[in-house]
């Protein structure tokens, strides 16, 4: 693979590799004004980075809101719109969303109502962001302890997926990713799979052509499925119980990372995938194998149930009341839109609790 | 004039005339749950005459918020996507949006992102509302004073404009939606200007050809330029200084109609399109006496106009600090993209407040 992919899809352009922000200048210099969109973090470790990959990219103002989900909410949007009245921006600046999938979803939201609309483009710095969350055009806030229940489709200008941020991420933010990855080669990419089955995440050197891969694979899927009507459901592998574990967590003040509740979720849907989608039992086993290889199990308890089929109710994905779960049929190969009874989700976060292998 | 215009544009219909409701059932059955947004005056005074014109229709909340502008705020959205959460609202839902500018602005914005789009379908019950704000795609809120800061171009499926609800309207109401009318035939429409000029509102009897005429100005405007990059630009005619007028009156607490802030903008704008645009003498003074037929001259003093430059400075069609009107080259023909220095913007405001007639 080459080190650097370069994607000119029209209204939005990808650039993904080693060396991708040097390449994207001509991205961020296209607008009047530019506000970089940082947390903490992102402007320790990654706005010096950015800074000297790109010295001569001159901005109007950088904008911090604090690092993590709990702060992917209204009141930071607020924060976020104030900031950018008081510096001016205008319909003709742009917003450079620099750190992870929060940083990416709250600032594609603010960015697209912005005086109804300013350009944005998404320079992701962790591996979930690089391979997920800044491509698609999915952008949202979490609101009343729903996950993503305010936001927009809305593309940004152009997603520059720079490796040399990955430098500087923390072990668990590894992890997280990995679960997506997990995920692209289960969906549709059969050779990612087996490049990923039995492997440890920590074991891995070259992470670069994986990156490439998975990023390319989603910007397969999203660019002929802007809206999620139909093949783009396929990403929700793992997700719609993950999302519900996820929020479960959030609204209990422990957190836990998106990578560990879907790694949870894709347990609970391959279980799901053998009963509904002819999922064989060896795959099965395997997809388990490997995932509980990298992540530990979440404590959950029978009793908890009730409370997660409430939530999984409140997702976007249910519509008149009925649950419809992407599923795979084989390693690499998934469908959507599978009808799913309450009481087979609930076997699924049963199998899920009990640790039981494929039976 | 036929009692009714029907436009099937695709992703949009408009439904136009008497006994517009009845026409549109199709559209408000398209979906699988329906919500009323209504303030408390349509909630008392037009929710009854949309359940009497459509009996059959089941739905399945009233969401009701305050009237009138100073409610087009970030808190009521919050409070809309409550309710919509609360009632257990879906992708598959429908908003209807029953009420005037205000209840279409923040009806559109809050439906296009609750769970990243539900559909909505306005019903305007105000003149300004059919013949104007509920056309277009434009929705949104005031934030920090400054009108619509935060908002989104999208469309509704439908816009049902039923004339019957004007029978409940009070006259300042009538009044704000006359200055748009007005507008209309200046920009695009020389009959209708002529339907117009020297009249007093309050002597007009025949209103629904008035109505049907500019509403379907409207449409055939924004069909062909739903984002405002272009033609589109000329129906801010009168605005750009009208609207900061209004935000000034609004933060002094004393809030004036947006009809009443447009009437002055289209004064103060009339008076730039003499000296940029070749607008004669002859027609300036006919627009001005039709406005101040029908409208009071706001009180405004000199001192204040450095806070309108202001205020005016941080309007949306700004773009790199510098003015561009939509000004009038004749009666019924409009451009836009007039550069317009600050010198020129304080002349025509002190033009309007020392009542000079055209000079």
């Amino acid at each position: 693979m080459k080190p650097l992919i370069n994607l000119d899809l029209g209204e939005i352009s990808y650039c993904i590799g080693k060396e991708a922000l040097e390449s994207s200048e001509k991205y961020l210099t296209s607008r009047s004004k530019r506000y970089i969109l940082v947390d903490e973090n992102t402007e320790k470790y990654c706005l010096p980075v950015f800074k000297t990959k790109l010295p001569g990219l001159p901005y109007h103002g950088v904008i911090r809101i604090p690092s993590g989900e709990e702060n992917k909410n209204i009141d930071r949007c607020i924060y976020i719109w104030k900031k950018l009245t008081e510096m001016e921006a205008d319909r003709d600046s742009l917003l450079i969303n620099l750190g992870g999938g929060v940083i990416s979803d709250i600032g594609g939201f603010v960015a697209a109502t912005y005086k109804r609309g300013m350009a944005f483009i998404n320079v992701p710095t962790t591996l979930l962001g690089q391979i997920d969350a800044a491509i698609g055009g999915k952008t949202g806030i979490d609101f009343l302890n729903y996950k993503n229940q305010v936001g927009l489709f809305t593309d940004p200008l152009a997603v520059i997926i720079d490796t040399v941020f990955l430098d500087t991420l923390d072990d668990i933010f590894w992890q997280s990713g990995y679960a997506e990855l997990l995920k692209y080669g289960l969906i549709m990419d059969r050779d990612l799979w087996q490049m990923l089955s039995g492997k440890k995440y920590r074991k891995i050197k070259e992470w670069d052509p994986l990156i490439m891969k998975a990023a390319k694979d989603k910007v397969d899927i999203v660019r002929y499925d802007t809206q999620e009507k139909g093949i783009r459901k396929i990403l929700n592998f793992g997700h719609t119980i993950g999302h519900s574990i996820e929020t479960f967590y959030l609204n209990q003040g422990k957190p836990i990372t998106h990578g560990q509740a879907v790694a949870a979720g894709m347990i609970c849907e391959s279980f799901l995938s053998s009963q509904l989608a002819e999922l064989e039992c060896h795959p099965q086993g395997e997809i388990c194998d490997t995932i509980d290889l990298n992540f530990d199990r979440i404590e959950l308890d029978e009793k908890d149930i009730p409370e997660l089929l409430k939530l999984m109710k409140q997702d976007k994905k249910v519509r008149a009341g009925k649950f419809k779960f992407s599923l795979l049929r084989r390693l690499g190969k998934a469908i959507h839109d599978v009808e799913v009874d309450d009481e087979l989700v609930i076997k699924a976060l049963e199998f899920y609790i009990h640790q039981k292998k494929c039976s």
